[in-house]
C-alpha cells in the first residue's frame, strides 16, 4: 500500500467521473417535485461512504428531507470528529443564464459547472474521498469518523433541529468539521470564528376598512404609511445606531486578541464601495466595516409595501402597509428576547389610529462563535499553512449558518468550517462551478486535518 | 306660452329620453379607444345646446377631447353667467359589478342607472334644460348666458389651462355655475365655499447597484428602505402636525364668520369612525374633523415600496425604495411653493450612503375659495331655501376640482358648485345613478337661479 496521497493521486479521475455522477442529480429540496431527486442523492452519498468505509450507514428519515449518517469508530483513544456537509442544491433558475445546463456538469478551463459544484456536492465529497483515502492506505485512520449529511441545508432545515436532539447519542463528538463553507480566494485560507445570528418578523398595519380618498378624508384619519414609517424609523439614529430598548445588552464585546485578528485582515474601502457603485457607507458609529459585518448586529427592513405603486399619482390613503424585519444577531444575543424587544419596540411606537398586528416568522437562528485558539483552528491553521504556504486569516461571516449554533447548542461541540470555495464560485447563481484543484485540494486537507486532530485533546 | 314650470313638466317624459340617448355614449376620457365617443358626446350636446336656443354653438379643439361652447348675449343689461359641465365620463370597470350595463341606461325605482348619470351628463343635461324652459316660456332669459362644457374633466383636463387663457375674451363673464358637483344629501342643500389644492411627487432612493444579501452587507451600508423611512418619517410629528419647514406659512386664517357656518354643520364622530371601522380619529392637534378636511392642509404618503413583498422573509437589503407623496393645499398655499418646501426638506434629510431622487408630478391645482356672503352663493341660498325647505350648510370640500382656480385665476370669476347628485349616487363606481326627481329637481334649480341672478350686482 502506498502513502494517502498516492491513493488520491491514483484515484484522481475516478473521483472527477463519480463528482460528475453526483452533480447529474437534481436535488433541489425547496422544490417538492425533486423530492424523489433529494432521496436519489441521499442513496448516492450512503453508497458511496459505504464504499469509502463507513460503518453502520444508514438514510435516516427527519420527517422532510432525509439525513445520511455513518460512522468508523475503531480508533477508541482518540478524539471523535464528525464531518458535516449537505447534499441538496439550491434552484437552477434563471436557467437561461446558464452556459450549460445546471445538472449536465461540464468540464471547462479546468473546472465543473454545475449547480451544487461548489455548494455542496463537491466539497462535501472531497471529504469523503480524504477519509477514503486515509482509510484505504492505512487500513486505518488517525481519529474516529462519523458522517452527518443532510438534504435540507438550502430550506434552513427545519426537521435538522429535532432530529438532532432526537439523535444526541448517535451524533456525539468531540469536534465537528463543516464541509460547507469556503475560503477568502484561491490563494488565502481563511479560518472563520463567527456568524451572525437571526430572527425575523412582519409589521402589518391595518386603517380604515378600504383604501379612501386623500381629498375626502386626508387630515383627519391617520395612514398606516405614516405610522409604519414612523415605526420603522424610530428603530435607528440617523447616523446609524440601532434604538430599539436593550437591542445591545447582550451583546459580547469582541475580545482584544480576537479583535487584532480582524484588524489584521487587509480591507480596502474604495474597493468595497466601488464594487457596489456607492459614494459612502453608512453604519453604527465606532466601528470598522468589518466589525460592523462581523461583531456587532443589525435591524433591517427587507420590504416595505403599501398604497399605489404604478405610474403617475393616485391620490389614496391605503388601508393596509406592510413591512418585513430581520436581525442579525451576535453573540450573546439571542433570537427570541430580541423578538420580544423589537416587538415592544413596535408595540410602544404604534400611533391610535391604526391597528398594528407583528408576526414573528418561526425560523431563527443563534449566533455562532467559536475560539479562535480552539484546537480545531489550530489544526486548520497547520493545513492551511502547508497547503497554501501562508496563514490563514481569521475572519467572521455576517450570514447566518443555523446549523453550527444548533450542533453547539444540542451536541456541546464547536464546528471549524473547512471548505474549498470561494466567493467567486456563483454559488446560489448561475453557472456555480468549482475547481478541479480546489476539489483535490479538498481531499488533501480533510486527510490532513484528520491527522492533525489525532492527538489533540478536546 | 305657459309658465316655465309648466314647460318643463310637460316636456318630462321627452328629457329623460334625451337623458337617456345621451347616457348611451360611452364617452370615457381616460381610454384612447373611446376618443371617438367623447366627441361624439360633443357633437350631441352642442346640438342639444342649439335646440335649446343657444347662439353661436361650436365644438372647439383643445389639442386633447373638445370642447362645446354657446351663447345666448340678448339682455345686455344683464350679468353674464357661464354655465360649466362635462360630458366625458369615468371608465366603467369592475363590469361585472353592474345590475345592468354602465352604457344601456335602465330605470329602476325612479333612478336612471348608467355610467355618467349623475357625474355629469343628468347634471349638466339639467341645466341646460333649465335655460332651455325660461327661453322657451318667456322668449328670453334673465341674465346673459355662456356655456362651457368640457370632455376631459375625469383626467383632470389637462388642455384646458391653455385653452381657457387662449379663450379669455370668449369666456368672460360675471359669474360661472358649475353643474359638476352635489348636495349634502337628497333633503339638505350645502353650499361649497372651498376646495383644497393639490401637488405631488414621487421619492426614489437608490443604494448599491443591485440588492445584496443582508447577512454579507447588513450593517456596513445603507439600506434604502432605512434612508425612505426616515425621509417619510421626518414630515409629520407623531401627534400629526406637518414638519416640512414653511409649510404653513402661507395658510390663511379662516374667517370668524366661515369658522362659524362650518360649526353648525352637524358632525356625529361615532358615525364617521363607524363608517370606516376606526377605533380612533388622526390629525393635526387642536382643530375639528371638519377643519383638518376643509382648511387645513396635508402631506400623504400615498404609497411606497421596496424589496421583498412576497410570503415569509428574504434577507436582502434591496437596492432601491420609493415613495408617492402628494399634498392638499388650502388658501392661499401655492402649489409649486408647496412642492419647493417638500423638496428642499427631503433635501436636507436625505442621508449618505444612498442617492434621493425627486420627480415632481406635472398636474398641481391651486386651492379655491369663494366668499360665503358672495352674490352667486346669496342666489343659490334663496332658491335651495325654496326648493329644500331648509337653509343650506355651507362647507368646504377635501378633494380637488382644478377648474374652479383655473377659471378664477384666468378669468377673475367665481364658480357656484349648483349640481344636484348626492354621495349616495356611485359615482365614479358601479351602479352609478340620478334620482329622477333630482334631474328634475336641478332643472328648475338652474331656471330659478337664472331668475334670481338677474338683478345681482356683481
Amino acid at each position: 500500500m502506498g502513502s494517502w496521497e498516492d491513493y488520491l493521486a491514483y484515484n484522481e479521475k475516478q473521483y472527477l467521473e463519480e463528482l460528475i455522477d453526483f452533480l447529474k442529480i437534481p436535488s433541489i429540496s425547496s422544490l417538492s417535485e425533486h423530492a424523489s431527486d433529494v432521496a436519489a442523492a441521499a442513496d448516492w452519498v450512503a453508497t458511496r461512504m459505504e464504499r469509502a468505509g463507513m460503518d453502520g450507514v444508514r438514510v435516516m428519515p427527519t420527517g422532510g428531507h432525509p439525513v445520511v449518517y455513518g460512522e468508523w469508530l475503531r480508533s477508541s483513544d482518540k478524539p471523535t470528529v464528525m464531518i458535516y456537509g449537505h447534499f441538496d442544491t439550491q434552484p437552477a433558475d434563471p436557467l437561461d443564464l446558464w452556459t450549460t445546463p445546471p445538472f449536465e456538469p461540464t468540464i471547462r478551463d479546468k473546472r465543473v459547472y454545475a449547480r451544487g459544484a461548489s455548494d455542496d456536492k463537491g466539497n462535501m465529497l472531497a471529504a469523503i474521498i480524504g477519509v477514503e483515502a486515509l482509510l484505504k492506505s492505512q487500513e486505518n485512520l488517525p481519529v474516529n469518523i462519523k458522517m452527518f449529511f443532510e438534504g435540507q441545508e438550502e430550506i434552513l432545515s427545519p426537521q435538522l433541529p429535532d432530529f438532532i436532539n432526537t439523535q444526541r447519542d448517535l451524533l456525539s463528538c468531540d469536534l465537528i468539521l463543516s464541509a460547507d463553507g469556503g475560503q477568502w480566494d484561491r490563494e488565502q485560507p481563511n479560518i472563520i470564528l463567527g456568524l451572525r445570528g437571526s430572527s425575523a418578523l412582519q409589521i402589518d398595519v391595518q386603517g380604515a376598512n378600504r383604501d379612501v380618498h386623500s381629498g375626502a378624508y386626508g387630515g383627519a384619519i391617520h395612514n398606516p404609511i405614516h405610522a409604519l414609517t414612523e415605526i420603522v424609523g424610530s428603530m435607528h439614529s440617523t447616523d446609524g445606531r440601532i434604538l430599539v430598548k436593550g437591542f445591545y445588552d447582550m451583546v459580547k464585546q469582541t475580545a482584544d486578541e480576537e479583535k487584532r485578528l480582524y484588524e489584521a485582515v487587509p480591507y480596502d474601502e474604495s474597493e468595497f464601495k466601488n464594487k457596489l457603485k456607492l459614494d459612502d457607507l453608512h453604519g453604527e458609529p465606532g466601528y470598522s466595516t468589518y466589525e460592523r459585518l462581523w461583531v456587532r448586529p443589525t435591524v433591517e427592513v427587507n420590504g416595505i409595501w403599501g398604497g399605489f405603486q404604478g405610474e403617475g399619482t393616485k391620490t389614496v390613503i391605503p388601508n393596509q402597509a406592510h413591512a418585513k424585519i430581520s436581525c442579525r444577531l451576535v453573540p450573546d444575543q439571542d433570537p427570541e428576547k430580541i423578538l420580544e424587544l423589537v416587538i415592544s419596540h413596535i408595540e410602544n411606537y404604534a400611533p391610535k389610529g391604526v391597528k398594528v398586528t407583528i408576526q414573528p416568522f418561526k425560523s431563527t437562528a443563534d449566533p455562532y462563535l467559536i475560539p479562535h485558539d480552539h484546537p480545531g483552528n489550530q489544526a486548520a491553521h497547520t493545513v492551511h499553512k502547508a497547503l497554501y504556504g501562508k496563514d490563514p486569516y481569521y475572519t467572521r461571516v455576517g450570514g447566518s449558518v443555523p446549523i453550527c449554533s444548533i450542533l453547539q447548542k444540542t451536541l456541546g461541540v464547536h464546528t471549524v468550517i473547512f471548505a474549498f470555495g470561494t466567493s467567486e464560485n456563483n454559488v446560489h447563481a448561475p453557472d456555480e462551478f468549482f475547481d478541479l484543484e480546489d476539489f483535490a485540494l479538498a481531499q488533501k486537507a480533510y486527510a490532513m486535518i484528520l491527522n492533525e486532530l489525532s492527538d489533540r485533546i478536546f
